[in-house]
């Protein structure tokens, strides 16, 4: 039996989900998004559910490899086989030499397992374009994935001059390896301006991935296409969580997974988290599915130097699965290997593109994902609700649940994390990220129930080391 | 009999028609534009061909209304029918006035008329954030058409407050008549700076329309469904050029075009353009189109100050078809009543979309569009290719043949404008409109076979007429 279930959308107050004409409310999502393209009052997301399989092990019902297929129609995986490797190593020392910062690494990283597909490699400039102006990139039928972050890497003139009429270079990684070939290469202008305004929405100076990454880069991008010699791997003892889309796929068939749920975050797990988790699992549930699985999914690769590093998350969240604030049977946690940009609604795009190479079908988006404070101003960089927004209606995206969710709070009542009631705001206390990580650092308690003891246990000690290191060595903070 | 013809726009370098297998190639197009979107070798861009129905006048074969469907299907015309006008015009009167800018009003007039078809009115937030990330709007049935500028409305505190919470509002012209119901509103956030950004690629002070129109807005925008009370009239003698959209549809099928070619422009037409135009003009005929129609289309809403003033520009292209440079037979000059932005690659996708809807299905486009000097640094604002790249690539302008053409020059061995020849080009001479400008300001004349006499004439009166006046009363000189 194959059931189709159609989300409309179009009356997002209430997430209503039709199953054979019966209505499942889901009220606990977010109640203030508009309704998707105003054009559209027709469903506009599709799953099919088949519950019947779940139960079913005969050979002929096999559980599908795939909820949700990766854009393209195929997960690109650009590392060379074994077979091939000596040779394209014997060849690439041969090329001229393009030297990867840090961060440009770890894009080849995220390029080499297929997060970004359907891209082979950097971005020549008529996808650059593509994705600068409209998010998104044209197939050969026509169709559209989103693509809304440029991913390019940027050389200066003498690198330029050295590689000369070559139609592909080799990439060395900070640690002096050759990592990959980038074939058939496009060198093409880096207006640096240009793509900082279409991409964040501002040129104020204090935008920590123009700071670190596109200010002092050179002024061409190289486009091409991707040979990674062999996975790429960080030595950090984090290695075992990073897994790939095709990793994730796999695991995702093999725990027999009929929804699975991402949440993408790059803070400590309170239990207003915890709390949004499970009430999506609950409501998947009362949708039908029989295993919804969630995909808890630290971003893993560049973050602000104020943001808690990843080593301290890690352990931070195994603690919260430890203390079952999260059920670990229906959790899977990896690291999604990407680095940061604080670009708001154009980065949240990325986060949920990335998500279905991964194979999840749903995405959970919350207040002002991917913001940060304005970098000269007092205020939000972005409107809280328009990564939201934005994300409900961007071009090729159609085919994923976007789940917004409502604001959770403290209770100060209850005395613990609640889904924010409008009615009686004044027993609400807000606790941002940069409030969180003042209590840590200043070692006093948030309220009780705001996180498990054995997770706040951990920022606690992170912050004491901190403070035990000499003041130079201590990350920047920002103003966030 | 009905013959397709597919223009394979990957295959740029010439501009190829293939009709029946059998090849046209059209050698004088732009030999530098890159293949249509990087995933798309196949041909992109149909256009039915007809040319059996010209001579068949049989009511069976009628011909056709419309060589392109205005986007969404139907041409929007927000204009009141008159038996309503004066029930309208009383409702007006008792709602709370919003007071438009004179450039608000050239909205107005281009929503009124269905240039912007399918809006129904200045933007909803919904609207507006789609155009800013995606430059195109997604429609009920999944498809998307064009929308690259906001087309927006800003209001400042004091009127918000006068509003209240009245669903609708009356517009106010400059001249303190209400003009236009705007109904069913949606008051937003007015982010100046994302706006600004997201749309021009740049903050940098000294935008013509920002310093004009955004600076001083104020910090919400007012977006709803637009009633006109009547047809916006402009009284200064040039009304009978504004053809509205469906008139230009009425006045092609009048015409019995089988074929439309747009040219846009907001600068007088020198002997390149015209070389241009009628070179397009031959291309079509070996097409086999029989009766191809240029619709010479200068733009006649805000310019910069140095720009030249419309009725000038309007008096020099009488001239030109009086001069036989252009043949009256087969050119209709009308005037597009846009305000122009200078976006460069953001906005030649407005200048396009808005001849689809009024009926045009050819659009020559460039070197830099909408194109200006940077208006702090000491180079172009735009990549001059970037224009017609990112409008090849657009989505919603599919339907539309792009012609990207070859730069013209003053050959100064043949004594007349050509197409640029790069294996000589040491004997080509380039006058860009800030040249031409120049030559008439300083009363020089340009080379022989630049202009044609009569053209020139108006130009250098019009230059004549500016420096009679008081320095104070003078527009002032932007660097371009």
């Amino acid at each position: 039996m194959s059931l189709t279930i159609k989300v409309h959308i179009a009356s997002y107050l209430n997430l209503d989900l039709h199953a054979n004409n019966k209505v499942v409310t889901c009220a606990n999502y977010n109640t203030k998004i508009r309704p998707r393209p105003i054009y559209s009052s027709n469903p506009v997301i599709i799953t099919t559910f088949k519950p019947k399989m779940l139960a079913d092990h005969s050979p002929s019902a096999p559980i599908r490899s795939s909820l949700i297929d990766p854009d393209g129609g195929t997960l690109v995986d650009l590392v060379v086989p074994e077979t091939q490797r000596a040779s394209k190593v014997f060849e690439a020392e041969s090329l001229p030499k393009v030297q990867l910062a840090k961060i440009d690494l770890e894009w080849v990283h995220v390029l080499s397992e297929g997060w970004t597909s359907p891209l082979k490699g950097f971005m020549r400039e008529n996808e650059y374009l593509q994705s600068l102006h409209f998010n998104s990139l044209r197939m050969k039928d026509g169709s559209l994935v989103n693509m809304s972050l440029p991913i390019v890497l940027a050389i200066d003139d003498e690198t330029k001059g050295r590689i000369g009429s070559s139609s592909h270079v080799a990439l060395v990684a900070p640690h002096g390896d050759c990592v990959a070939i980038l074939r058939s290469i496009e060198i093409y202008k880096h207006n640096k301006e240009e793509r900082i305004a279409r991409t964040w929405g501002t040129t104020a100076p204090g935008l920590p991935y123009v700071d670190e990454v596109i200010t002092p880069a050179g002024n061409w991008l190289i486009g091409g296409d991707l040979e990674v010699l062999k996975p790429i791997k960080h030595n950090d003892g984090l290695d075992n969580y990073r897994l790939s889309p095709k990793q994730l796929r796999r695991e995702f068939d093999r725990r027999k997974a009929d929804a699975v749920f991402a949440f993408q975050l790059r803070n400590p797990v309170h239990n207003g988290h915890a709390l949004l988790m499970n009430d999506t699992r609950k409501r998947l549930l009362e949708m039908g599915y029989k295993n919804p699985i969630l995909l808890l999914h630290p971003l893993g690769g560049f973050t602000k130097a104020d943001d808690v590093p990843l080593d301290v998350r890690m352990e931070q969240h195994s603690k919260v699965l430890e203390d079952g604030v999260l059920d670990p049977e229906t959790t899977i946690v990896a690291i999604f290997p990407s680095p940061m940009h604080y670009a708001g609604p154009t980065e949240v795009q990325w986060h949920a593109k990335a998500r279905i190479n991964a194979g999840a079908n749903f995405y959970i988006v919350g207040r002002d994902p991917a913001g940060m404070s304005h970098p000269t101003e007092k205020r939000d960089l972005y409107d809280p609700d328009h990564g939201k927004k934005v994300l409900s209606m961007a071009p090729g995206l159609e085919k994923l649940n976007i789940l917004p969710f409502r604001v959770a709070a403290y209770d100060t009542v209850e005395k613990k994390m609640a889904f924010f009631d409008p009615t009686r705001a004044n027993e609400f206390l807000f606790i941002s990220g940069t409030k969180m990580r003042t209590y840590a650092r200043n070692r006093e308690n948030p309220p009780d129930g705001f996180m498990c003891p054995g997770g706040w246990n951990v920022l606690v000690k992170y912050y004491e080391s901190l403070q035990a290191q000499e003041p130079s060595q201590r990350p920047a903070v920002f103003s966030t």
